[in-house]
């Protein structure tokens, strides 16, 4: 029985609005997050955690996916009259988890469809709710957690966080705190939201107190040993140089793990590279659900596969070779189209902007200048343009030809000019 | 009883992909198409239409909503990893018809979602059928018309084209042939789609054999007297300076309207300006059905109006102000971002680029000189740029404040700055 071993296991992602490393977890004084910091040392932190694209919803979708945006369709906002959504044939986490079983319920913002890619059995988002009420209000929060595990089952089988009872069945929970209004813009003038750090500290410590009601509760109820808690955010913060590109100071999150089953390295900071693609390797793993073979119509060429990893082995062990992570961001609201891919290896960094021709900035992590033309990086350069060549490919990237080719998938995918005459 | 009196007629509305004046009635003696002039001359033939998008959804999705591209939702192409859709809460013509009691049914390139906002009663598309077989074979195309008439509905109430039967209900057919699997790129390498006349005038003579084949039906149905048939293309050429720009040579489009109630001016050539936005409220205009009253949540502040007009007042009597058409593009290929505007007002022309920040064109209808920056000019220029910027707001444009501005929904539509420092 492939799900036995894991009835009891249960997970809880939260993934803090647009937040950075606003806490005194990352060393960061000036803001207290007592609850954080005491979740750090159950933990393992990743010092270099990154999401796979800094914009809300195709973050979410990636994050619920495991596949980047240009591959499970959500290329932009979600919401509005940005209206991207997933492929329809996406295999999502909750949907993967739904098919095994696992009860899954969702609070806070969720900025993703369609809903059929998306099921959650409990759900109090911005579709059905005020999402001030589910995203903010942390009593709220706390309340629909035990709401909703109690609602959802026979009493025999209740479960984590609120009752004392026994779950029978695995659950994942998402929490998904929000600042505020704040997918959309790049700020929204509302007060608090400028440059000092009153407004935002004030944010930051009120997260840390709803993470700490949830995670009181937990506690209480003696779930210690069962959940796996992910903590983390959706995208860069939303000042410049932060939320809609992907240099580090965009794409660089906050990543705590916190396994009861693992707690070799409770406490300690890890080097390794991992990636918010990450999540859902990590998710299936811990609840040895595997990953389906299939292909998505819009890509037949392109086999989905889990470019991510599980994190698990590494709450064991420092991993040696984590040394790369990919990003691709393509739109943010609709009318902002600026298609980049991205390869972070060790201590480089290359930014492939594939509208406007620009040349490819190649970075080291220590400084902003652009090595590109640097003859003595040009090997640097080809190896990373080639790697993330490969991963475009393997993820049946739309982009990969782009500006000056189009993809031709007649045969096999291939790129062809565009012979316009434009 | 409003549709009372209009129960025996019925629409047949004939797109042809791609298709541009390759046409003995557009004066084009090079290619015989003896089955589409014998249509002209029960026709009023319009020498001044224009798609409102050179792009086939989109263009497809305008013909059949009566909105803009950037007011029903489809941005680009539908199919495959483009994706685009329109508003889940877009009420189209086939909606509307369906709500009104009656049939419609589609034939050929369909390249429209949602399902729920363009739902067909009879549909032979590439959704559930080969493009090739429902879109190209003109013989099976003839066959499909005569079975979902007969099928849809009880022998008393059988329908136009293949029975002799009488309708009971009225009807409206689309007709979608197309050339070949052209939707998604300038040109598909295919034998006879070079610079050589011998292949396109092969296909538009197949195409016009195959408008006789239904045509020959329908008039030995005796249906001639209930029929009101709609003949344009949806996008310009698939060559250069033809789709997937709204120069003239990428819009203008072959229109012809035949109504058998309106003979005062068949065979006669109308000089008005008329858009494919102008085909949703002819035909609710023949059926006499009312366009509801409602807004999109994705445009909250715009209510939904049509911007196009009936064209059956022109089948009586030449319209005099008759003068201006509007255009909107924002994509083709996802990865084809090339956001344009544009007003044809007389003899001007006025295209609006909001990416690239690009100098307004603005053309004399003879020529392609830029006359933006000519003082002489600056009248016109400031006149068709409000003009293009009203019916921007009045659509609900997404775009309007681009490229340097975005637009905010709070309180009320206004354009603010993207003070984002990158
Ligand atoms: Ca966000
Ligand atoms: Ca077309
Ligand atoms: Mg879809
Ligand atoms: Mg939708």
């Amino acid at each position: 029985m492939l799900h036995g071993a894991n009835q009891k296991r249960n997970v809880l992602l939260i993934i803090a609005d647009d937040a950075g490393f606003e806490t005194e977890v990352y060393n960061n004084s000036a803001v207290h997050t007592p609850n954080l910091l005491s979740l750090a040392k159950r933990s393992l932190v990743f010092n270099n955690a990154f999401t796979s694209v800094s914009s809300c919803s195709p973050s979410r979708s990636s994050i619920l996916t495991g596949l980047p945006q240009h591959q499970n369709g959500m290329y932009g906002l979600h919401q509005g009259v940005h209206h991207f959504n997933s492929f329809d044939e996406v295999q999502s986490l909750p949907l993967l988890l739904n098919k095994a079983n696992i009860h899954t319920g969702i609070i806070g913002k969720k900025h993703v469809g369609p809903a059929s890619v998306y099921p959650f059995d409990f759900a109090y988002t911005e579709e059905n709710n005020s999402v001030l009420q589910v995203g903010r209000n942390i009593t709220r929060i706390k309340l629909l957690v035990r709401k909703g595990t109690r609602k959802q089952r026979p009493k025999s089988q209740q479960a984590i966080f609120s009752v004392r009872g026994f779950s029978r069945h695995a659950q994942m929970w998402a929490l998904a705190p929000q600042y505020g209004a704040f997918c959309e813009k790049f700020g929204n003038g509302e007060k608090g939201m400028g440059g000092s750090l009153t407004g935002p500290s004030k944010i930051h410590t009120r997260s840390s107190q709803g993470i700490g009601l949830v995670l009181e509760e937990l506690r209480e109820a003696g779930y210690d040993n069962d959940t796996l808690i992910i903590y983390s955010s959706d995208n860069g913060i939303p000042f410049p140089n932060g939320r809609t590109n992907l240099y580090r100071s965009g794409t660089a999150e906050p990543m705590l793990v916190s396994s009861p089953e693992h707690r070799e390295r409770w406490g300690e900071t890890s080097a390794a590279y991992v990636s918010l693609l990450d999540i859902t390797p990590t998710v299936l793993d811990w609840f040895s659900v595997p990953y389906p073979s299939y292909s998505l119509p819009s890509s037949p060429s392109a086999p989905v596969h889990l470019t991510g990893r599980s994190l698990l082995p590494a709450l064991v062990k420092e991993p040696s070779t984590w040394n790369t992570v990919f990003a691709s961001q393509s739109l943010h609201e609709v009318t902002m189209f600026y298609p980049m891919r991205s390869v972070h290896q060790g201590a480089y960094h290359l930014l492939h902007n594939h509208h406007y021709r620009m040349p490819f900035p190649l970075t080291k992590t220590s400084t902003s200048k652009n090595l590109a033309s640097d003859a003595a990086y040009s090997p640097v350069l080809q190896s990373l343009r080639q790697l993330l060549l490969k991963w475009q490919w393997a993820t049946g990237d739309p982009w990969v030809c782009g500006p000056d080719h189009v993809l031709e998938e007649k045969l096999e995918p291939h790129c062809r000019p565009l012979y316009n005459g434009l």
